[in-house]
């Protein structure tokens, strides 16, 4: 084949090495500035020299209030525009100065931030609490471990057999990690009821109150509603604020997953589709996925102060000293699972100085206007068929590629047999030939299906056409 | 004050920006090969340069197979013997050329040397099971996940009402993490029962089965026992042997936590002290500690194979599908409680390339020999007085520094009341002028004693002269 006309579509990319290619403000098409990195490296190997250099402090201390009113010029603070790349480097070279027993460079990044991220929720002030955790799993699951502290306190202490049979309600659509939280935190997996969606994967309200008030006639107590906001497969938005007033009615914990979806809150065009999130309990919301960041960075949120800490300190004296000569209140260990963490907040924090809020929104407006070409192109098209009607509200289109020799079949158990086995057909030959890589998968009882998901905002419109093409060239003969 | 005298020591260092950094073969007190370092950038800014060509392919797919077999001469095996900078540079090039979907050559690297640990701790053939966790804490929940599905599975599905009233068993001197595990996974804080520890920390096999039969005799049912290799503070190695004795006669799980001390199983010189390992269940050995590996690379080892996967696996459909054309036993998602996972193995797998095995075992014995001088030098000395008695197991010097004006003290509560300001007072004046940093903390009804902690290779004899020294300097006048 002809290699110049192999393009490059990258596809919900797991591993990215190069962060800093993706702190470049968005101008689609354009080749990096790789002056910026050499400048980036440049600054790190002199603070690796520098290490070595016995006449240097090991620390610049200063006090984390002094760090937040912005001295020696460092302003954390993130706003609506872009920064310059000169300044991203002033950022880069301040970060450094500034970073000493367990970063509170780094914690202060994380509250600003987190702080920020409670604010486009809609929560009042941007108060309440929060974390970054390795992935949204283990996101949803703080949320799971919140709510039952909340409600059962003392099921922290003594163990589930503190409490009642308690029973956590997603959709059939939601992203496993809520079955896997609760059989992991000892709930039991049959303990977390699926609710019905409708076609297009939305939870159906009716059928959430229905299985509470069912839970409830046979024993159990309902604990917790997850609300997925953007699911995996179809993209699709649970109605908040309907599954709000159901948890406002019988009192419960109300999570909404927004891994995926999260990011749609950064675009006054799209973030209605999230509209009553600022209701929920707890949010998971991944900068890691819709907003481009490299993994892992994914934020745990909760509206109400303090509860983390309470869920999770175990008061370990020999790491959290109260006689240090700083302000503790910043040695934010104990609310985590975890002991030591990784820094994922500082990609981040600079990603969102160099693209400003304005950046992030620009960022999803293109993902999504992509996918809408993309599902406009192939909606009529022939040899296409939607795996749901209408306009797709996330990135994700999804939908068959019916070779010729299936287009004539008559409906039935055969052709779905045949269909099953397209999409993994095409998908290893445009692996095997290393063209563009496109994931598919079944769901319920639909055979497997594509799903294409645009969240790089550097795809082009000919990107779109290109795989289109690929698709029938190399699913043609089938 | 001289800047000139001022030293860096650096003291479990929780951030660290340069891997690259710590991959090169130890050569005490050398400068890092700059030199080396750009090229690797090089090598990242021609893949940088190249994924914005269009020209280039997506992926270029082998079989897992065929990378395990060693194709276009890309070997993944580790060995006692550093390879050469100039082998590690194609390392890293053929590692850029080998990702793709759901990284394929990391979970190889990954698969490689976890059984190379294995082996390492004496599991026949290195078989069994095990996962890279965001860290120490968390592969600590996995051993008591693992240990709960053994003997209990069904509250995976039903929850701990499936279960009787069960108990955990772990040191006081043991991380909290195990405490944490027992609060979030249901069993309850209070279920965790602490053992009473000898003088230097270690667990006493005798208070262990007493409290065995205790917890039997109220009706509780023992289900696990935590013993610790290395403990955070006095850096104390349990004794293996008489616990797996104790395990075994009560059909225990096993479980050892070397997140701290495991690094010294590579140490023909030291690994004695871990003797009996080969008898746990599972492992927690973190090399992001004692092996000088950037945060985050922490393992969980489980000498079941399957284990975790029976555990943990939630067959979601949509993401691990059955009808790829490559052998997807390689896609090991389902095993872990998060779903996409930072890659934690490459920075390990290639710093193991650059040492050696060999390198490992120096780098270790070099950090314990740093650490017998240190407590040759003050175990003596006018002014400082030793937590325990005797040479540490590990590298942790546990030390009192006795300003003048309390010398002349008598023993009483007023001595105990101004020793305990020592501590942080020294180390919130190293802090200010930013000379050293060393950590503090109490212990039981021990007073705030500075651990001085050496896991760093770098570090040199004049460096624990100049912190006596300092020390000393600070700390005379209070």
């Amino acid at each position: 084949m002809n290699t110049r006309n192999i393009r490059k579509i990258c596809i919900l990319v797991f591993i990215r090495f190069f962060f800093l290619t993706y702190l470049l403000p968005a101008k689609n098409g354009e080749e990096p500035t790789i002056q910026f990195l050499l400048e980036v490296v440049e600054i790190l190997t002199n603070y690796v020299r520098k290490t070595f250099d016995r006449s240097t402090k090991v620390l610049d201390f200063h006090h984390p209030h002094q760090l937040l009113e912005g001295m020696e010029g460092f302003n954390l603070e993130l706003s609506d525009q872009p920064e310059s790349l000169e300044q991203i480097l002033v950022d880069c070279r301040d970060t450094l100065k500034f970073t000493y027993e367990i970063a509170p460079v780094f914690v202060l990044m994380e509250q600003l931030t987190l702080k920020k991220m409670r604010e486009i929720i809609g929560w009042t002030n941007g108060d309440g609490d929060g974390l970054f955790s390795p992935g949204g799993a283990i996101s949803n699951m703080y949320s799971v471990m919140v709510a039952r502290y909340k409600y059962f306190p003392e099921v922290k202490t003594k163990g589930m057999s503190a409490a009642p049979r308690l029973v956590l309600f997603t959709s059939e659509h939601s992203h496993y990690s809520i079955k896997k939280a609760g059989a992991v935190l000892g709930f039991g997996k049959e303990n977390v009821i699926l609710l019905k969606t409708d076609e297009r994967g939305r939870v159906i309200p009716a059928d959430l109150e229905a299985k509470i008030i069912d839970a409830k006639q046979k024993g159990y107590v309902p604990l917790f509603v997850n609300a997925t906001a953007g699911t995996t497969v179809y993209g699709a938005f649970d109605p908040i604020n309907d599954i709000a007033d159901i948890c406002e009615k019988y009192n419960l914990w109300l999570h909404v997953d927004g891994a995926w979806g999260g990011g749609l809150l950064m675009s006054r065009k799209h973030r209605h589709k999230l509209s009553g999130i600022e209701r929920a309990n707890s949010v998971t919301w991944n900068p890691h996925k819709m907003m481009g960041v490299p993994l892992q960075c994914s934020a745990i949120l909760v509206r109400e102060k303090g509860i983390l800490q309470g869920c999770n300190s175990m008061c370990a004296g020999y790491l959290f000293q109260p006689d240090k000569q700083y302000d503790v209140t910043y040695d934010t260990g104990d609310k985590a699972i975890q002991c030591g963490r990784h820094v994922d907040i500082f990609k981040f924090w600079l990603m969102w100085k160099a693209k400003g809020t304005i950046g992030f929104e620009q960022h999803i407006d293109r993902c999504l206007e992509l996918s809408e070409y993309l599902y406009n192109k192939i909606k009529n098209r022939e040899g296409y068929e939607m795996v749901f009607e209408g306009q797709p509200q996330h990135t994700n289109v999804c939908f068959w590629y019916i070779p010729p020799s299936l287009r004539v079949m008559p409906h039935g158990d055969k052709r779905r047999e045949k269909l099953h086995m397209v999409a993994p057909k095409i998908k290893a030959m445009m692996m095997e030939c290393g063209t563009t890589m496109v994931g598919y998968q079944p769901q319920g009882d639909k055979v497997n299906f594509f799903r294409m998901v645009v969240s790089n905002h550097a795809v082009t419109k000919s990107d779109i056409d290109f795989l289109i093409d690929e698709i029938e060239r190399l699913g043609h003969d089938l």
